[in-house]
C-alpha cells in the first residue's frame, strides 16, 4: 500500500468515531476533492488549533481576547449561564432564547479522568461576580454524575454571594420524547416539577 | 461564534458522512490534540493530495511511478485482477491469498452519473494484454448494475484474445450471512452454483 495514503488513513483514523474503513473513504474522497479546496481545509484547520484563544472572561472560544458575545454591548450583564462545554454554549445560543453572557467551564469535575475544580474555570467564574453587577447565575449542566457533582460544588461556592440568585435549567420530558422510553428519574423530576395550566 | 472554528467546522462537514455536529465534535478533538499531532494530520494529508500518482501499470495509488505490486519481482505476473477501485484491491490483498497483479479501473460505467468507458481504464488493461504473458483476467467487479455492464463491455473487449482466461469471482452465500436475510439473487446464484460435497 502507499505510503502516502497510508500515513493519511493512519492520521485520520485517530479522530474519534473513525475507524480505519471510514478514513480509507474519506481519503478517497480528498482524492476527488479539488487540491486547492483541501488544502483549504487543511489550512483551516491548522489556523483553527494555531491561533483559537478563550475569551479571557468567558473561556468560550474566541478568535480574539474577548469572544463575540462578551464583547456584546446589548447583551444583559447581569446574568450568566454557566455551561460545560462550548458546544452547549452553541446548543442555547441556537435557540436564540438567552441574552445574557456564558460562562464556559471546561469540563466536569471527574476524578476518574483526573479533573479537579481546578482544572475548571471556576476562579474566573467568580471572580466576575466579585467585580459586581451579575445578578443571576444560571447553572446549564448535565445531569451525569460528574455534572451534579460540578453543579453541587459551585452552588456551595457562590453561597458566599449574597443578593445572587442561583437557578439551575428544568429537568423534565422533552418536546417529541415518548414518555414510554424516557428514563425513572427524569419522569420522577417531571412529576414533582408539575405545573398547573393556566 | 468564532470565525476559526466557524471555518473548520464547514471545511470537516464537507467531507461525506461528516454533518455538522460531527465536524463540532471534530474540532473540539483537534482542540485538545497536541499542536503538532494536528499539523502532522494536516501535512499528511496534504503530501497524500498532492504527491499521491496512478501506478502507470496498473492505476493503482502509488508514491513512484510503479506500485510496489507491480514492482514486485515475486508476483504471479500472468494473472491480473480487474478492479472497480483501489479500496477493492486493498480487501483483495488484506486475504493474502491472491499473488497475481491487479487492474484497477477507477470505477464502473455509468450513464447516469455520466461514466463512459473512456473514462475507465480500460485501454491500459488491453494494452498490457496485447504485450503479452498474461494467461488469465479475473474480473472482480460488483454486481450492481453498473458493475454487470461494465463486467460485460469488458469480456466483449477481451473476446479477441485467444488463449486468454476471462474468469469472475464466484457469487454465493458469505461466511456468517444468515440465509433469511440474503437477497433472492444470491441465493439463485448460490443454488445454481451448488458443488458437490466431496
Amino acid at each position: 500500500m502507499s505510503k502516502l495514503l497510508q500515513d493519511t488513513v493512519g492520521e485520520l483514523s485517530k479522530l474519534p468515531g473513525i475507524g480505519r474503513r471510514t478514513a480509507l473513504r474519506l481519503a478517497m474522497h480528498i482524492l476527488k476533492m479539488e487540491q486547492q479546496s483541501v488544502l483549504d481545509m487543511t489550512s483551516s484547520i491548522e489556523r483553527f488549533r494555531t491561533q483559537i484563544r478563550h475569551c479571557s472572561q468567558c473561556n468560550n472560544l474566541s478568535d480574539e481576547e474577548i469572544c463575540p458575545i462578551c464583547a456584546d454591548a446589548t447583551r444583559d450583564r447581569s446574568t450568566i449561564c454557566v455551561v460545560e462545554q462550548v458546544a452547549d454554549l452553541m446548543s442555547i445560543e441556537n435557540t436564540h432564547q438567552y441574552r445574557g453572557l456564558y460562562h464556559v467551564l471546561g469540563g466536569v469535575i471527574s476524578p476518574m479522568q483526573g479533573i479537579a475544580p481546578s482544572d475548571l474555570k471556576i476562579d474566573l467564574l467568580t471572580e466576575k461576580i466579585e467585580r459586581g453587577g451579575i445578578r443571576e447565575v444560571i447553572l446549564a449542566i448535565s445531569t451525569s454524575v460528574e455534572g451534579e457533582t460540578t453543579l453541587f460544588y459551585i452552588m456551595n461556592r457562590l453561597r458566599g454571594f449574597t443578593d445572587l440568585k442561583v437557578t439551575t435549567i428544568a429537568r423534565g420530558i422533552g418536546f417529541g420524547d415518548e414518555l414510554e422510553y424516557v428514563d425513572e428519574l427524569t419522569i420522577t423530576h417531571a412529576l414533582m416539577n408539575r405545573r398547573e395550566i393556566e
